[in-house]
């Protein structure tokens, strides 16, 4: 029997679906204690975007360490940290003309969001924030209230408050009706809903379902909000840093949050960070109103920095763009070739998967991949879709081993589920 | 002008109070990038306990990296976790006859309160939680609803409920009148006061002035709560893994909290990792009710449990103990010889310090400590009580070295007081 | 200047819109101090349907009050209530195979909302209430909750909370598009709206702009909240009674409500007095849970056993249809007419009004109404609609003067407007 | 079987004391259907202050519903408004040199007490108030915050916030702890209390046990609240209109609420109405910003107008008073003639009643009154208050009556307890 049984909280749950024990891994691949190999198509739930222990990160992380610079500093100055402000700006905010204050709200997602809450409440003295169906925001109380899972929300055991729940888009069918209900909610004054301080959303809603928001229903929220005053927060946890092909997931969509979330992948090795964009004009913090013991995260920092030199160039975004056509295309045959599946291809980017028509299928399909040695999560209110989440830095060859593995994993369940029928 | 000024947000608040950048450290010492050393007194608010880049665990540490071993894994069963569990059990849990499940809750001590909150609540069944005065308990919406600073609190923008405020110990004065009410509010029917799921509480109130609870007052907290069936929440956040002289800091108390919460020392080397202890009884979690990407960061199981091998005998302890009292002798002393502070000795272990009774003295005796190369911060509702958290590994030279320029710079200040007025 | 210029608090409104005193009144009468005559198409909010001073309730009134009969009692019995609950038992109940508990919750339209809302929570054990669009449930903090007008919520100086904002029939422009969003909100797992203890709604919208829900969306509302356990309390206080030509405002469209709040018209004259009608099955109260020192209100018990003669048989219902069709055909000519107004006829039974088209128009309307001696207000969240409340007893003739009266307001409104422009 | 056994909801509660039917009432008796007389020691749980059909404003009463007066008016002015307010201010205000505008919050009590939290937040822009231990303050949300009484509170079925619970006059044993806990509690920055827009409570505990403050408390209490800008809510609703002596229960303390609440007892008649008095500072309503279909009670202005006139002299204070000592020293013997008792005094005014130390004890008094014809209720957490509340107008004859068939409840009791034991 492992430790992890014996001694660890029954809350546990990843361990559960993948019942080995790891404990090396280099890029796209993972290795048990038996010695099996693995193909990584979840990269840690999409926090590890340049693959495991990327080399390049990884020299530099250790030169870091093995020079003792800072580890732990709170919210003091570094030279780690002066390195990756700098190099944020320069690679990332000046070529894009963004302007933005850079905030270390403490190291998870959870934390970004409820700095984004908190700023945002603060700015336009309201307590209301619109927040989507099948919205996932994060854990901590603040960010629970925002994230739709009833079995996260339950969990609580307290009502969740000041949220508007208001419809993703195309959950009412088409973008047109999603539109049309939150301007018919926040325009007509007899319509009951308090006028709210922010909304915030993710433009690929990573667990709510590989939802894609479109560009046109993405400018059209954020119109909305501006003639109400009601600020955007964009959620670019999971989406984010060239998740969906671009740095930010909005970029194609030419919006410009007022607030930004960012996580899991900024730190580039899966080490813990986070960081939220502000516009300066709305940066009217006082001096520690938000803090958290390990906002600074200094080897977070150092990998940061050096996964920024990524993107010095357009090559690393095309590369993306390409592999993900490539996963498009190979999702789109297999929902062709296997009606069974009562499938939908979901998602864009690096961020794509299958939403399967049949109960518990996903979830099978995911467990026959994991024997044969792909790492596959589900997502969505019913774990209906079959959830793809590559590392971005994966060759051409390894994402179409998976993609093999995932279509035999396909052909295995419908067999199975023909049989027992 | 450097980065941190050009581009973080207002928020930031440490680097104002120490304006340098600071690129290397080792053990207690600091040093910033025009080459000035630091001692250093504040050791990450408390989070870095073995020092500065520690050389064994840095060891460890590197090792692990080096080696490709997991750094990534969410909930993911993995070596470095079954490891780091089962050294847990070994060198902690089990000669202290505690039992209890290990929960991973995410990186930070906010996270750990947020879990303790929801899985009290999920117990009994109830809303409301006891929180004490001067309270810290982090600063997502539910640990904030628990933490007592006003500028903290204003910062959530909504309402903070669900927290029933009681008067920590020696609040009202003695023990007895904080008790006393405690017993009046929670047992008379007519009292308004709704019964609660759980009591959170810090034995040692590290942001809150260095309150100690007495291990008597504790006890009978103990005692109150076991008779109205109320849980007791440990947030050794701050003042555990040998803070206070003990691994927990409730040891000497003799009291078995229902749930405990580690966090900032937990992986000895200022790396984001905390642990939350539930009695197995009360571990009635569904897998994934709480769940965070970064509960996995196994660099901090590495350093983790290569910590604990401090804790294997009993010489650690006892010379945390003997560093302690020397600290509180040299203070007793100083609040002595310098009666124009009106100071007060805090504390207990190597978290003690001076409440100075005169408006703004304590800030300026850590700026002046600063010029002079130490590294001290303020706490207490009014920022009255100058903080010593000195690595438990200091040596007693460079500890007495500290407190040499602590008292020059009491000196300083308190010669300057003398001419301004 | 008057004493209520003097001494009455900023919030008294209706005496602004209605600028005089007045001392005496008679069925569908009303004069001011100066002699004035003037036709009531408001009857007290709709709370006077039998007129005022209605001759055979007042003659009962007086018999009680002269025979010393209790007039307070708070929820001892007494003989009033005795009579009233067996003729309401006999009268209303029984013929309408109707089963339900009669609670008398305090004597207002908000009390028996508030009474309403904690009976669903107790029952279900759930916390969030659906209320609708353009709702009006009353002013105390649970009630307000449910209402929408956003001056009145703001007035709550909380965040009001527990409520799930629903879209009325034809909110979003027709019936299906209000039902096909509630059905997918309510059973979508990922939609994030908690599951409520209940809906409450009214048939008609009497502050909300005469807003009359079709009797095929009714229905549907009741089907969907059968099907999740979700409570149905119909708020009858303004369209209950007769208002709309039946003695409950849903009896037309065939629901049973699980349960039903009654206020305004209950007593008949105006006294104040209110009923919460109870499932027997869902009447869980512990003696006392809900109590109030004037749910004892015997003069009003006492004119409202009487006022249920009028229902013994079916003449009086029927009487109230024809003068509702009058009053149809009358408002439906006038838009017809004057097409400038832009106006919609509104409501049903005699809780009909004009929506006019024009910002202002029905405020200026009811201004020279009352010029020439007819009271009338408005409704709707931009108090857009004329509202006609005239009583269910006034004769044929005189509702014809009023609605001639409305008609020549009407035409000078629109002279002046045309004059403006 | 009676129609209130078959109709009426579970949530009865009086008719279960005192299972009879009453049908005529006359000052201080009541009669049942059997012909039983009873002398009246509730009066309404204190809302008859001159006994039940006053002849003097049974007349008034009668001359205004004969003449046709205006019955129901929302808040439209009407003659016998202008009346009552002239009254109210010529005889209550000008002479104690009071300066408050008046509002029609509505007919009941819990009206008037949510109309001063709305307009306490409303002018401090605060959300939370102080309320005390064993406060009764009403039964909708707002006012059921402020209610201590668990039974109560767990109606709401949803948690019950904004509200400082703080300990009343002696809760904690004597004056000073609790003023020294309140002033400690709201002045430290450390105490975790956010600043509460007002403190809310009764000068004497009506529902809550008869707990009468000091004056010396409630002068403390006024200062205290002066000096944080808190604003002074005084519930008036139960103790206020002579009941203990003076018009405003706080008169002999000298204090100046910033709004007070009156009911009950205000119309005299036993008629729904309450008035919220607010320093005309503070009265910053919009128009219509609270409002209610009731607050224009015609009837209820008629009788309160007339009732006025026993305040024109100050005999009637005065005799209030010697009927008070009287019942003083009957209890104060009582309690030492039976010391198995274990009884203590409680109240001031006609509002006094014995505390038992012995459980259940204080129900079975009044059961066994009630059988000998006087009708007394219980107060306090544990039902172990008798309380007396008869009218105001009551003889001394039938007030010695009432206390002699007290006494031998009392013994009968005592017999029995013995017996038993």
């Amino acid at each position: 029997m492992y430790n992890y049984e014996r001694f660890e909280s029954e809350v546990r749950s990843y361990c559960r679906s993948f019942p080995t024990v790891f404990c090396k891994a280099k890029d796209h691949l993972l290795w048990d204690i038996e010695g099996k190999e693995y193909i990584d198509f979840f990269a840690g739930a999409g926090a590890l975007n340049y693959g495991h222990n990327n080399s390049f990160l990884k020299e530099k992380l250790i030169e870091y360490i093995v020079g003792d610079g800072i580890t732990h500093s709170l919210d003091m100055a570094t030279m780690a940290k002066e390195t990756f402000l700098g190099k944020f700006y320069e690679v990332i905010l000046a070529p894009r003309r963004m302007n933005y204050k850079i905030m270390f709200p403490g190291p998870t997602g959870t934390n970004t969001v409820e700095s984004a809450l908190k700023i945002a409440r603060k700015v336009t003295g309201r307590t209301s924030v619109i927040s989507f169906t099948n919205a996932f925001h994060g854990m901590s109380l603040g960010s629970l209230s925002m994230t739709a899972n009833p079995g996260k929300r339950r969990g609580a055991g307290v009502p969740l408050e000041y949220c508007i729940r208001m419809p993703y888009d195309r959950f009412l069918g088409d973008s047109e009706s999603s539109l049309a209900f939150m301007r018919k909610f926040l325009q007509d004054k007899g319509s009951g809903i308090d006028l709210p301080a922010a909304m915030i959303l993710e433009t690929v809603q990573g667990e709510g379902g590989l939802n894609a928001a479109s560009f046109y229903w993405l400018r059209e929220v954020e119109k909305i909000g501006r003639e109400l005053g009601i600020l955007l927060i964009i959620d670019d946890v999971q989406a984010g840093c060239g998740r969906t092909g671009t740095f930010f997931s909005f970029e194609p969509a030419g919006i410009q949050p007022d607030i930004i979330c960012l996580s899991k992948l900024i730190s580039g090795y899966g080490l813990p960070m986070s960081l939220t964009l502000i516009k300066p004009e709305y940066d009217i913090w006082s001096p520690g109103e938000h803090n958290g013991t390990f906002r600074g995260n200094n080897a977070a920092f150092v990998t940061a920095a050096a996964a920024l030199t990524y993107w010095e160039d357009r090559t690393f975004q095309e590369q993306i763009q390409q592999k993900a056509e490539r996963v498009h295309r190979k999702l789109t045959q297999m929902i062709a070739d296997y009606p069974e599946l009562r499938g939908e291809v979901r998602g864009r980017g690096l961020m794509q998967g299958i939403a399967c028509g049949v109960d518990g299928l996903a979830e099978n399909i995911c467990k026959s991949a994991f024997r044969r040695g792909v790492i596959l999560e589900t997502s969505g209110p019913r774990d209906e879709v079959v959830k793809l989440l590559p590392p971005l830095t994966i060759t051409e060859e390894v994402l179409d081993q998976g993609l093999q593995v995932l279509e035999e994993s396909i052909q295995e369940c419908l067999n199975n589920e023909l049989h027992v029928a």
